[in-house]
């Protein structure tokens, strides 16, 4: 095996601690030297933001943020940003919050402080998204990347636990689908392999008891380790036909990633074993794809692309659409009804046994 | 098990492919941007250093840098730089190439692009060093750190093979020194474990045939991933045994490190069991210390530091600068006498059994 690789690690400054959310916050602001703060935030988030905004040097507050950024949205918190001389942003709260400020930090040049309450990772890369006329547009960009991140096990507690699961899986494809990703190299595979040795008892830990803080904790450590390398290694076949079926069919976005992922790691492990057994280590058990089906079942989250509403007459234009996008440099080929093959699982729940 | 830290991750491309030394280089300063390059080489990289020199736009050289930066070599390097208006800096060779090169960079602004032909791992790391009226002083400088790096593993195959092997061993201990360091965290852990998992079956195989180049990149490739952990967790008991050692009675680098590590985790294990299990499944066995006391015998390096001509009448004191130099937050306690016990054992090669 020979190693060849180009890797660029990006900057990134991230204080941990439970409870601890508003004191790293204006750490995280102070260590900026930041004097006049643009504070997003979401709803579900407004305590953690109150908490914050009384130890940082807030200019301005948005205190809504709507789920894909529409531009307009989008055009005012840049507007506010210039208007009020804001010289950095802080979002509290899930994808969001953290969208929205993501494309203020990349328009105006100012630092962005993430202070995330879910699993989603966002907070962890440089890719971006805007919807305008219902048409989602996404794009990678070194200003976007938050310059700080705060983590707070104590701020996921708010997530309905269906969700938290299904989030943490979300965090879980992220690890997996990077792993044989276009730009998959052993640094991201690194970081990938501790996030997921990390996600999986803690996200076992989070199904036995919601209130375990410690597992709690190592999923949101994990999610983050997890995005790292999601963020460098990009999208792979995973992420591609998830993509096409969030975007054209509006299914819900944890829970299709936690429902695919194991079928499309059955499609490509024979093809990249090192990739499995480091899903099966992580997992315990022999087989990647099987541990995956049963760690979902375990968690509780929906079994099958059908309960979340997709028609089975849909199955082949998704395929289409998806086979389009998977990126030529899959570990293994794929033709339309291979892809269309994985999806119909999917859509099925088919049980994968070891 | 509580998670809380400060992490902050640096910025950092690198290049990573056998044989590409030459075109790499050029994607980097091609990267930066950059058209008049300052290029510092050691004379053992002379080749290499003509190679780039074919590919990016000269506007100086300088062709012999001297061990430890002599802060006379830095003037004179940093008034080149400034004198020919270079916008990059280019260290190609081992520490003193890219030692010099660090102060350049710290003094101009300008960037440096490090192509190490050794497994020092400076390239990865902040941290700069000089020499005035033969005293060492050493800082840690964001603009220090190189903006990209370029690894080939055929360039270290001028290093000797004994050289190899000790420069080897010291990379394990920035990783297994990193563990307990004062700034130690779950990420800069995780980076230092996957460097001993790359580091250990890398060096076996090197020891067993210095032409295997699998190997070679395996152990280049752990260095650097090594190296990122101790920049980011700093020096602990084994670093600062050493510092004392190297400075005060001029012992050999690396063999130094090869030699103290196993006693210094000796001493460290059973109050970081965490850390000592991390370093046994990297090695296999089941104690850390008699694994890296075998691993160094099997890679035959000097196995004392009275082979290495430290004088029995100077570990007393050794020992009492150590213990003034070890972190207060070690995982394990100590006194002066149980450093000089560390430091007598490391002097006379004691054997340690699983």
């Amino acid at each position: 095996m020979s190693i060849a690789f180009d890797h660029t690690t990006s900057a990134q400054r991230v204080l941990f601690g439970t409870g601890r959310a508003a004191e790293h916050a204006q750490a995280a602001i102070e260590g900026l030297g930041a004097q006049r703060v643009l504070l997003i935030s979401s709803g579900s988030a407004a305590r953690a933001a109150e908490e914050i905004a009384a130890r940082v040097p807030v200019a301005a507050r948005i205190g809504e943020a709507i789920q894909h950024v529409p531009v307009e949205s989008a055009r005012a918190a840049v507007e506010l940003a210039e208007t009020t001389a804001a010289d950095a942003v802080i979002a509290i709260g899930g994808g969001s919050a953290t969208g929205l400020a993501k494309i203020v930090a990349r328009d105006t040049g100012i630092p962005l402080v993430a202070v995330p309450t879910t699993f989603a990772g966002s907070e962890a890369t440089a890719m971006w998204g805007l919807t305008e006329a219902g048409r989602k547009v996404t794009g990678v960009d070194e200003r976007a990347l938050p310059r700080a991140v705060v983590y707070d096990a104590a701020l996921s507690r708010t997530l309905p636990a269906g969700l938290a699961m299904s989030s943490g899986l979300n965090a879980v494809a992220h690890a997996v689908d990077g792993f044989w990703a276009p730009k998959a190299d052993p640094i991201n595979a690194a970081m990938g392999a501790e996030g997921l040795r990390a996600l999986i008892p803690g996200l076992r830990g989070l199904a036995a008891d919601p209130d375990d803080l410690d597992a709690r904790e190592r999923v949101l450590y994990g999610a983050y380790l997890a995005a790292v390398a999601f963020g460098s290694a990009g999208s792979g076949i995973h992420h591609k036909i998830c993509h096409v079926l969030g975007g054209a069919y509006g299914l819900s976005h944890s829970e299709m990633h936690a429902i695919v992922l194991p079928y499309a790691v059955q499609f490509n492990a024979p093809a990249a074993p090192e990739a499995a057994e480091r899903v099966t280590q992580a997992l315990g058990g022999r087989s990647a794809a099987a541990g995956l089906y049963r760690l979902r079942g375990e968690l509780g989250v929906t079994a099958s692309l059908a309960e979340l509403g997709l028609r089975e007459e849909d199955l082949p234009e998704a395929a289409r659409l998806a086979t389009a996008a998977i990126p030529d440099s899959n570990p293994r080929s794929f033709t339309v009804s291979e892809v269309e093959a994985i999806i119909r699982r999917a859509w099925s729940g088919d049980e994968i046994k070891e």
